[in-house]
């Protein structure tokens, strides 16, 4: 048998493939980051890209030893010599700030908006649909704690998905405080979940200890119940006089800008460098647990990773979740253009002179041509098959006179043009 | 210290970045994948992208297990489950075949063109300024044994370097021709090589018995050495009456398209899967023994890999490698565009109001705002800073007014403008 790809990776195919669907077009993929591209780059973040590996102490310090994502996700990288310290990212966001930092980037005008997009690494499990590789794209403002940044930030992740053409899409927006607002909501988790513990989950009893408010982000169904028998006050409750007004100035930008959310006071986030501003992109059609992406703030994690406190935020959708919400609305992508001319051989002994022609053409637009020679009938059901705007054949007349016999594949006119004056007239119905 | 990326990959920076070069700027990266996708697509080829791991054993079979790469420079991944058996991908050749194999793609049109780009993975020595990560564009061709499509790819190898301005580039070309003939050749070599068994190093004694031809690609000076000594006949020498047929048809396609090239008969090709035609990109710009890139046809590569027979060829360049040519020619790449429009409140009060008429003005065009007020002459200078064809200035009056201060920064030229009028005045400024 064939070898095959890893399990919980995909190939991103091209147009025509026997297994073609949205989320493993490749065509798809770059239309959803040419178009996040667009809305970002107008907006000014620039783009850089970072490598697929890090010290795996970049990861642990960055997503945080606690989190499933380090501690049963990770794919180590090693390698025949002196090192076993690297692993494949898992998400964006701690090698953005560390290329930030160590790059010397607050140079640049601040703050510092910056997109990315690429593939993320995580041994999930394969049986429930999820990927080991899977695509995002990632946009981070690094130098501002202004509300304002925060507002744009979630702002533009609408404004991709709308350009996407998504419609059933919601925000739901949350806070999770700052760092003593949460000391406060833990120490109010811990007197509340304490007389349970024997009810816990044993990951859960662990947390109970560590980060109480992790229990609430659960995914056993026993600790699930019980944070709904306990009616467990929201994290939002807790919020101070500054993250409070931090929120509530958010809020004004996107009521000021229309941009529809819901307050959901439930978003915890299961990384531990967030704080303040915490949202998530829902769609309808994707499931309830599945969010197509979120974001939110992270003021500590340039301190956290060694460097100078640098104020943070930035979001994260994963693409093929957008390309399945994308199918799932009957959103076409734009075709691929075809070739403007498919060049064919009558006889063998033109074949070289097909692809001359065609070779020359390509200066200027999309040529094709017969590495074999066709009879007429075939040469038209092919230029048919790749989408060619004309179809040229080639035979013994058409090659003493330096010509070719071009068909209009749309309007089936078939008129003969000498090889020197097809550039024009093809040129002029290109729409490249 | 802060922490800081592995050794031997790099970050592709923004513009304006401290540490800018064009081997590490993104926006130059763009410009060689974009210049490719221009050139390839208008020749036919499909884009399609693989895993960045595969099985080992897929990159065992591709490549060959007698190879450096495979016995030294492979980056395994493991993760915290039942399965150790990954490797991040050495090159790109494998993954499109196996691809290729496993979604039926045989089924489209043929011989199936396709290309890819991206990050391929080597544990080299970083002493000698070797990237572990390291970025490839790759061309492939599928389904056919034609010499017309090693002539086409080689053009095409050459068309997207010149598209790129690079003018001290040079084709070698070569033949390791049909496995019959390697057969001879190794016979030959193995006859040459014994009497000097002990002169040999230790990898190349290893070569001697296994693979003696890849005794002439050896680093080991005194291997080179005997080599020289023993005036050692190439392999063209050894091509049967079939290959040479090949190899003679390629060159006249390459000549009738005037693409220059030189014969080295020296070519040996690393990995295993190769025969018939063998080439090199190389620049005098970037040392003797530093290839931009190099391809080769493969026809025994996809049963190798468990699939049916299916004849191929490809090649890939080094994108770094192309970058510092670029750099060593003094070619610069297109500058990138500044915002239209920077819009400044003069007044802290007004921030929303420039923030908002900022994020109208995107829909079509770039426009950006400052996060805090600021004075009008440091307003200019930072509109000036970004690259920004306008700033706009917004204070009690203009706000009063519903109007902005707009200066031209090319004339310096300043006019009130209405909010409303903006969109049409710098739309049809815009060159987006």
């Amino acid at each position: 048998m064939a070898l095959q790809r890893p399990k919980g990776t995909q190939d991103h195919l091209p147009d025509g493939s026997p297994k073609l669907r949205l989320d493993v077009s490749a065509r798809a993929f770059r239309h959803v980051t040419d178009t996040a591209a667009l809305v970002l780059e107008r907006a000014g973040a620039a783009f850089m890209a970072t490598p697929l590996f890090e010290e795996a102490e970049l990861v642990r310090r960055g997503v945080g030893g606690s989190t499933d994502i380090v501690r049963k996700e990770m794919f180590m990288v090693y390698y025949f010599g002196d090192h076993g310290g690297y692993v494949l990212r898992p998400e964006g966001t701690a090698g953005m700030v560390r290329a930030f930092l160590e790059n010397g980037l607050k140079q640049l005008p601040s703050p510092f908006k910056v997109w990315t997009h690429g593939p993320m690494f995580r041994a999930e499990n394969v049986q429930q649909g999820r990927l080991r590789q899977f695509h995002q794209v990632d946009y981070e403002v690094l130098g501002s704690a202004d509300a304002l940044v925060d507002a744009e930030a979630i702002w533009l992740m609408v404004q991709v998905v709308q350009k996407l053409g998504l419609t059933g899409v919601q925000v739901k927006l949350g806070s999770i405080g700052d760092p003593e607002d949460r000391d406060a909501y833990n120490a109010y988790l811990r007197g509340l979940f304490a007389p349970h513990v024997e009810r816990l989950s044993d990951d859960s009893k662990d947390r109970l200890e560590r980060n109480p408010m992790r229990i609430l982000d659960s995914k056993s169904k026993s600790d699930q119940e019980l944070i709904s028998e306990l009616a467990v006050r929201p994290m939002l409750d807790f919020l101070g006089t500054e993250s409070a007004a931090h929120f509530e100035a958010v809020r004004r930008y996107l009521d000021a800008w229309k941009v529809a959310y819901e307050v959901d006071p439930s978003i915890v986030r299961g990384l531990d460098y967030y704080r303040r501003t915490a949202w998530e992109l829902h769609h309808a059609h994707i499931g309830a647990k599945s969010a197509l992406g979120g974001g939110g703030r992270y003021d500590d994690l340039a301190k956290e990773l060694g460097g100078q406190e640098t104020p943070g935020i930035g979001w994260a959708f994963g693409v093929e979740r957008i390309l399945i919400a994308m199918r799932n609305e009957g959103i076409e992508i734009p075709a691929a253009a075809g070739p403007v001319v498919y060049i064919a051989a009558l006889d063998a002994e033109y074949v070289p002179l097909a692809a001359q022609i065609a070779l020359g053409l390509r200066s200027g637009l999309r040529a094709d041509f017969g590495y074999k020679h066709q009879k007429p009938g075939n040469a038209f059901r092919e230029g048919e098959r790749r989408g060619a705007a004309y179809t040229a054949l080639i035979g013994s007349d058409e090659a003493a006179a330096g010509t070719v016999a071009l068909k209009n594949m749309r309007t089936g006119e078939q008129v003969s043009v000498g090889v020197e004056e097809l550039t024009s007239l093809l040129g002029s119905s290109s729409v490249e």
